[in-house]
């Protein structure tokens, strides 16, 4: 629903907010997590420019729960967005009492935006499934069931963390190619994805699905999220159960929630290929083929350790759009409630890779490197397969559309660091044991 | 570690403890949640023949956080065992004290056992898998990694519930044979799974495998787990991802949890045919081919709704063992910890379906139907091939070894619900989208 808090006309009195190209204009808000002192409560803050707005503090809410705000109705959340628009315009008379709860967000840690409890991915973005579907099974790229049900996968809820992120290389069990045998090792085929994740905000009843007109009310908004890929673990153990050990030992999310009012200028008619089946009734309406799409552009960025070294900015690899999804948010949501599956507040929905038609709008290395038989060439003069320790993956997202203020999504910032044990305490271990 | 609070002959004060075959014996001191009013915090209590023993209204503890006690070190685990046991015995001088804290369980309503925030199903159960897989894999029941690797899914945490537990049966999307559609509608091959659930005590770090050696230092006991299954969706849905709204929907657990203490005189030595693969050194080691195996008796039971109404007791379905695993739970910590993935107080690791080596011994009505094609013969003359309506499903589970005094899991009971919406919300539904 637009309102007066999207006039592009508008003006902060925050002025790292004005300009344009700015990721946190006054028409975003986005809310987060974010404490001074690494022992501190987490409080939740607005970013606007390059402040960010303690809400309690600033008066504007009474508690630093974020579940509280994941479980407004909308319309009270709507309250709470003009409230805080219209207290951060230029000549607001709230300028001065609210300019007391405001901090540099380069002076503040953001945490995780909120307690995820669950971590559903799915796997919505088509061209990505087809890239990968044609490496695994030339015959059959996409399986029969794609174009039924949006693909599903529980992920690991305990494990994703907030950006920046470092976390060490994985190691895990992988056969290489001819080998009769598997071997643990670290692996040599780390992956980074570009997904988009909408964030759940009031919950669903368990044992009630949730009809796809009133789908989108449990969203609160969206996050970037990469979900790191160890595609030699993946390629070994993913069948029957899906993947694993491959994907759980870290996933990266931005701090900032953007809300799904903020990114309702960017809505866009959703609509399939012409001769593609028709959903299922459960999984069509015309308000969601109306404006079921969100256009998102995602870019990854990749700054090697020697780029940084050198001075060199970080190097764009690929750019797709959410609009590259297949299936909707709303789908997602009654496709997972259908059964009776409950969404708790805080919930993560992964879209999946975002991946574009052509093959350089890929949002993974597999794809771009077309399963690691090519490789990238870097500014640095390296060339890139796979992920090299001291690699900072940087995934952005923004949207942007004639007569509208852009936003931005921030960034999700993550580095990988050596493996931990090799040769190390396993190797310890396996002598112990022999 | 065996000490004297294993001692078979100790008796309780607690009278209802000490016939034989009862569940909660002085030997066993199993942990859960309850509360006399539905609207009153959990406490934490102990159960000792038919009665619940409060630790923190007893003296015996400080909290009535479940937290605490998954967080203590083993020592401080079988400190707190002692005290409770020596509490508990005939002749304490404590008995007219702890009296004051003891509550019949009949007139408490038990909870889950703890807060489960991640809960990852294993795959441990070869019988089962070798079923399974004969069933949709006739040429390779058993993948090439089966023998090496522990397979796992992420399951959904949020809809496991305590038992008893009562659930509408889930409608999802199905493709019957022959059909080139799926249609929407509620399953009609709802089935049960035979498990036990591992519930991890101390947390592990992130980043940092656990060694085979110190995995069972991170468990905290044992339930009884049923993770029902909706077939018909699972079939059109499993490929490529693994299983989805299929399971999601609801598992059950029992309420107790039965210590790794309490298991200790019931281990056995773990070991795998002749012939099979060696386990990779960060799945092997001497203690854990020691005793790695846990002998726990598990069983299936079903009363439907015309057996309740004709006074017919519970039929039991079938029978297996926890030493059916072909992995341990040692092996299961550390190949879910090797690539850096951390393991949370509170978390349950599924053993996935016991089934025994004979098909009689299977842990779920797929493989005791030959995947529908035959049905059981109940004693109330009915016919069942998947569940219907108004069954109830029971597990139990039992420890029993000659020198030592049985114990048990207590029950893990689930009942099903017809479809909710059926016809209702989600054809309206339809209607309006046409």
């Amino acid at each position: 629903m637009i309102d007066d808090t999207h006039d592009p006309s508008l003006q902060s009195w925050v002025e790292s907010a004005n300009p344009a190209g700015a990721d946190f204009p006054l028409q975003n808000l986005p809310f987060g997590r974010f404490r001074q002192d690494g022992r501190a409560d987490w409080r939740i803050g607005v970013a606007i420019g390059e402040q960010v707005l303690g809400l309690r503090q600033a008066g504007l809410a009474h508690t630093d729960d974020m579940r509280h705000f994941l479980g407004l109705a909308p319309p009270a959340r709507r309250e709470l967005r003009r409230a805080i628009s219209h207290g951060l315009r230029r000549g607001s008379p709230r300028e001065a009492s609210l300019r007391q709860a405001l901090l540099p967000q380069a002076g503040v840690q953001m945490g995780l935006p909120c307690e995820i409890g669950n971590f559903t991915d799915f796997y919505s973005g088509i061209h990505h499934a087809r890239a990968v579907g044609t490496l695994f099974r030339p015959g059959e790229p996409l399986l029969p069931n794609y174009k039924w049900l949006p693909q599903a996968y529980h992920g690991r809820a305990s494990t994703i963390g907030a950006s920046p992120s470092r976390f060490h290389r994985p190691q895990g069990q992988q056969r290489g190619a001819g080998a009769t045998r598997p071997v643990l090792g670290p692996s040599t085929r780390l992956d980074y994805e570009l997904e988009v994740g909408f964030v759940v905000g009031r919950a669903s009843t368990q044992g009630e699905p949730v009809s796809i007109d009133h789908a989108e009310d449990h969203l609160f908004g969206v996050v970037l999220l990469n979900d790191w890929s160890a595609r030699d673990i993946q390629a070994w153990e993913a069948q029957p159960l899906g993947p694993f050990a491959s994907k759980n030992f870290a996933s990266t999310v931005s701090p900032w929630i953007v809300t799904m009012e903020a990114l309702a200028p960017f809505r866009r008619p959703f609509g399939r290929p012409a001769g593609d089946p028709e959903p299922l009734p459960y999984l069509d309406s015309p308000a969601n083929r109306a404006q079921g799409a969100i256009d998102i552009t995602l870019q990854a960025w990749l700054q090697t350790a020697a780029m940084r070294e050198a001075g060199l900015a970080a190097q764009r690899l690929s750019e797709s759009n959410l609009t590259d999804a297949y299936w909707s948010a709303a789908q997602l949501v009654a496709h997972h409630t259908v059964n009776g599956c409950s969404l708790c507040s805080g919930d993560l929905l992964g879209s999946g890779t975002m991946s574009g038609p052509t093959p350089e709008q890929a949002g993974s290395l597999l794809e771009l490197t077309q399963g690691g038989r090519t490789t990238l060439a870097l500014s640095s003069g390296e060339a890139r397969g796979f992920l090299q320790d001291g690699d900072t993956v940087v995934l952005r997202g923004l949207c942007s559309r004639p007569g509208w203020r852009q936003i931005g999504l921030g960034e999700c910032r993550g580095t990988v660091l050596p493996a931990r044990d090799a040769g190390g305490g396993l190797a310890q271990r396996g002598a112990v044991a022999s």
